[in-house]
């Protein structure tokens, strides 16, 4: 399955015919579906679909695809993307001080799990420098004060350009963008450490121990002007007791960070997910 | 989405355009699809797929429906059911003297929960039968002894018959059933009170105990001739500890062993499970 | 271990040798334990205990126990309970239309699984009354408006008072109780639809729904002035996707409801949770 | 909560007045217990405890207090140990190739979620001496054959006299230990790829998948000559679907046996488990 394929992704108002058209095209161009996956939302009306085909007998060279298929979806209304399998999408991770999400992306990165490049590490602070040099990543640290975010932002967004970056992944950094900075850049994914819409903001895990829950979560969703209230991609969660203090829930909910950051981020480049009315699709 | 609709579960060997050719069939007959969703095993080359669409503006009576596809699935080299969602499938119950299944599955029933008919419950024990008295389903007490096994099985598939059922489910029967019985009626969905294959046979809880595992489970599956080692529908399991004694283990399982059998029963209902190489697809 | 015994709550500034004199106190008196758990909140210097003991050769008879005690509980500026294992606790069950909760409980009652009494029924509609019938419980049906509000509560209290209830479950009972009534009657458990405080109030999981959520989850807590504020004692959770609508959110929802009310009251019936800080210490 | 502690692990014949006695013991000592946790087995008569106090006031030195506790515990007829909170453990990672386990129990050891002190890790095979160099331990390659298992065992034996070692963790290192080896060494903990007793010895992900179960897990247990039947430590799992084909599980697996590794590991380090008739108590 280490083929060459295409993956489609489409949303467009529902009506009938639209998965006999789309597979119609990819078949009558010679194009092996290895997967298909679709959604309806009879609330909206809007049809979802992801599609993944072989190309090694496609009779169509890339242009020519996206030529053709413009015109296809022009007749369906449709919003789409299409990616392909050997075009790695480049990934900058942006860290502040804690290094146990950004450990965990580079090690997975590193045993394959997560196809892609990464490039560029940003952060803040200098601290995790010699994690990113160990991994020969170039690291930029660029410090945010009041007075400067908006500069900085200016720098990163050049960075960003620069290094040709598909996605920003906030591996806890712990910094709040502005909503200039998410307009200009759309794909962020962070993660936030609680089971959110429980205890958006700061200091999360005190929140839920003052509260008394039994149960904390972590919560990866792409970053918009809203704090915390963007598409939610991926949560987990895990049980805690009385016996657990600030300390016990911190350490728990590194667990969860990790592998729910990991898991949204795996999602996103395997070109899984996608956003409406501020809700996901997960084409798991 | 209460339309009335066709489903079609379908099998084939892997070939390209396969999704192009059942999604024009449909749409070219007018048919809406409202949930699609597929799999291609790539170690056995098997392609399998679930279709559903609305009937409202379809333009083949279901004669011509059955007969039109058959040809197609002939050229596909397919295996397929269609089922009607106005044809409720007939449900029996097999109980023994435990409860817990057989009033769960009961009161999703009468709640809506499941879409079935439920004309028969059948027993080796009259314990439950005031049960069946009380939601107004015939009972039949076929008590089972190593001299009448048999005889009871041919009874009990008369009954079968006569009450035109579907889909046996064994809500805690407690009996094995014979190879020729599993083999005369192949809808039989059994729910054993373990995370299988651990502890398959007797008194999984009390092996458990003395194994000392720290998670207990449920597994919802297929009967087959072999004892619990048919294709698995749903399992879920829940945390003990030293403090859980042999009782709280069964306590405990109850809960597990009513929500799983429930899922796989409406996940059969609802035509999403697909049966291959002892295995099931779940197109949930 | 169905033998007699006591169960003594107590909360109590921590200093060293409090174990000690609570285990001596017994010993001498020639019990013998067969649980105990402590905690130490180190935050507040509060310590926190559960000890339950076998009466059978004990020294004391209830009332030389109750007044022994008192002087030492004295001495360690403590507040407690002691429960005895024959006094059954008294539990009423108010339920509005929905009869998930109410035959939950009712059916665990009745299998042995709560160790209770339960003779009364309180509802603001007539809707469950059949079900009251056929467990042979008491029902009290009082409609409640803007207007009749406070009258009812005091009818309600007056039931409570003549039936000498210990503990008022609300099985989906959707109705605010006032400040004034949650003063008097101490003992309330209540049920709440989501993963608190995530959704509190009406509607959580057409909110979920909305927010685009991974996991939904309920929350039981003791009911306090503040609506779904009270100190949590047990929550649970289960992932949805994009394919649940609300109407999957509430199916699934409900199975979690009843698993976690019954959970909260059984613990409160054995005497396994005690209270400070609007949190619950939970000796599990 | 960093003061100095001394933790007791105790099991005896149960008998009223244990608690009783140890607490007075420690009580009478000037000692302020700041954890207490006992079960009691009563199928097999035993109790088990433990407790943890400061020492700031204790009146006793080392040597006095052990030679102290050894007379009462000869008089409860008790098995015991007791630790020092500033005396480390002295742990061995034990290695193949992978080095998910490693990285994650070398991660968790700097951040000091572990603490403990690694001064040691034997391999057969050299792939993963880089790491070891990362964080300056010692590293020792000793390959495997059949012919010299019984030398290298011995070599390895010799190994961990020298560095003093008190706890062997096999971080997927994929060999059998002798009966002789595990004899002479009784600590050891195991991380096992499967959710015992299911899918013991080789390849557990390959018949998982083979099974079709819908759920995997890993545990970690004592190592005993016995293959994958020691005391159960830890377990966890997760979900899988008909999606994940082998490489899939292998990839959740890994995530699972992190945590569950860590999980076990901790939870000995901190003197929380003990071991009787093949099962764990763990006073979590």
């Amino acid at each position: 399955m280490q083929n060459l394929t295409a993956t489609l992704l489409v949303s467009c108002p529902d009506q009938p015919g639209i998965v006999a058209q789309i597979a119609q095209f990819i078949y009558q161009n010679q194009g092996n579906i290895i997967h298909a996956d679709q959604h309806t939302d009879f609330s909206s009306g809007l049809f979802l679909n992801r599609v993944e085909w072989q190309l090694d007998n496609f009779r169509l060279s890339r242009p020519e695809l996206l030529c053709a298929w413009a015109r296809l979806a022009e007749q369906l209304q449709a919003t789409w993307q299409i990616h392909f399998s050997d075009q790695l999408p480049r990934l900058a991770l942006w860290v502040s001080k804690q290094d146990h999400c950004l450990l965990d992306i580079l090690w997975r990165w590193r045993s394959g799990e997560l196809r892609c490049e990464i490039p560029l590490i940003i952060s803040n602070h200098p601290d995790l420098k010699p994690i990113a040099d160990q991994f020969g990543i170039d690291f930029h640290c660029l410090p945010i004060t009041k007075e400067n975010k908006l500069a900085q932002e200016t720098a990163e967004l050049a960075l960003l350009k620069q290094y040709q970056i598909d996605l920003v992944v906030l591996a806890k950094y712990l910094q709040i963008l502005t909503t200039d900075f998410v307009g200009k850049f759309p794909n962020i994914i962070n993660i936030h450490h609680s089971f959110l819409p429980a205890f958006p903001g700061a200091n999360p895990y005190h929140r839920a121990h003052e509260r008394g829950v039994k149960i904390i979560g972590a919560t990866a969703h792409y970053a918009t002007a809203q704090l915390d209230e963007g598409p939610i991609i991926e949560q987990d969660v895990v049980r805690v007791s009385h016996r657990d203090n600030v300390e016990d829930l911190i350490r728990k909910g590194r667990d969860l960070e990790r592998v729910v950051l990991a898991r949204a981020v795996r999602l996103h480049l395997q070109h899984r997910i996608l956003v409406y009315d501020n809700r996901t699709v997960v084409f798991a």
